[in-house]
């Protein structure tokens, strides 16, 4: 009997504390990950130094960056001259969809991984993605992720002629910050290496974070709901 | 009462004969046409002049590129050092997805015309692929199509917040190469402009076609038919 090879997953690499956890549980799921991240003009570029660092360290078989140029596009605080709203505090996160939000961004980076997944034969995309402690972004919903796997069976050579499926696996959807540093706990995961912050300190040695934007916000409240301390540095 | 604002489109216009049409089609339809087009790594990057071209002339608001660098994943003829297959006759066309096809490809352009469209309170996204005279590439087909509408849906902030839905119009969907060629000449669409060939002879000027690979194998076919000559100039 032929041994079975290894299966193959692509999982989206932000760079940020999700992301870190998400490639760490397809490894221990059984997947050689190949690593995928974007330059997408996002004003936070070091975000993708982190996703190098995070790529390697969490064991995956490659990373490739794909320059994907949103900012041409614009409305996002993200990747335009608008401002990233700050706060003092997680519970001013309201709920309708912030400016910092990127229109389309998911669908466009689960689409890129599954044109990947097509070439390398994967059948499994890995997103960070979480419906608990989250921004308001609507595609981080599972009924999002069904929509697309659904899509995804049509848009490939490979569902077309074999019925191949894709499926788009998100470990975190149910996990609130706190257990997503927990979850990175358990899995050997080192969340120093990891960058969450949308606004970083300009020219500061290893992007100090801003700790009042929404993305530092969520990620300090789930260190201290978790009784840990985050070992990024913070300009506070 | 006052006046309703003209209704707005995300029209991708690739810089082929397609697009072109199906770009003039929208303005009859009587949208204002916001024109995308993608740098992907092409080989036949000539397209891209071709584009600016078609979307100055067919009366587009305005034109962008966005770059989207699909060569990183490889994987297809057209980003790829694989040769472009040539041929004698359009009866040559196989019935299996060519290597000319790019992994997902239409999905990935037609999720970031979901964020232009989201960004430009548009509705609607004109896309000029067709069922009939095609390449065989899955991503072409209503049933992809539709799929991708419901995804998109899901995947916005406008569909999420106000029910508001994205219609992808394909008006060349069920028309063949000749009568593509015909409905150019009844929009008044100047097919000299456009560009489709996949392997132009390097260095010519205006991008001289081969006249032997599968689009222009198509369009030379749909010229044929129709009873017209083709005004741009082929390496025969």
């Amino acid at each position: 009997m032929e041994p079975q090879a290894q299966p193959i997953a692509v999982c989206l690499v932000s760079g940020g504390m999700d992301s870190a956890v998400c490639l760490a549980q397809a490894r221990r799921d059984g997947f050689l990950v190949h690593a995928l991240s974007f330059d997408y003009g996002q004003r936070h570029a070091c975000e993708l130094e982190a996703a190098a660092r995070v790529a390697q360290a969490g064991g995956a078989s490659e990373q490739r960056v794909v320059r994907v140029d949103l900012s041409a596009l614009g409305g996002s605080a993200l990747t335009d001259a608008i401002p990233v709203p700050k706060s003092t505090s997680a519970e001013d996160l309201g709920e309708c969809v912030p400016v910092t939000y990127v229109p389309a961004r998911n669908s466009i980076f689960l689409c890129v991984a599954l044109g990947w997944a097509e070439v390398l034969g994967a059948s499994d995309i890995y997103i960070g993605v979480n419906a608990v402690d989250y921004s308001g972004y609507p595609d981080c919903r599972p009924e999002f992720l069904r929509a697309f796997e659904a899509m995804a069976v049509l848009a490939t050579q490979a569902g077309c002629e074999t019925g191949a499926t894709f499926r788009v696996r998100a470990p975190l959807m149910s996990l609130s910050k706190r257990e997503i540093v927990l979850r990175a706990e358990e899995l050997g995961v080192d969340l120093g290496l990891t960058h969450s912050c949308y606004d970083p300190v300009p020219g500061s040695p290893r992007s100090l974070a801003c700790g009042a934007c929404d993305a530092c916000l969520l990620r300090l409240k789930g260190f201290a709901l978790a009784g840990r301390s985050d070992p990024v540095l913070y300009d506070l």
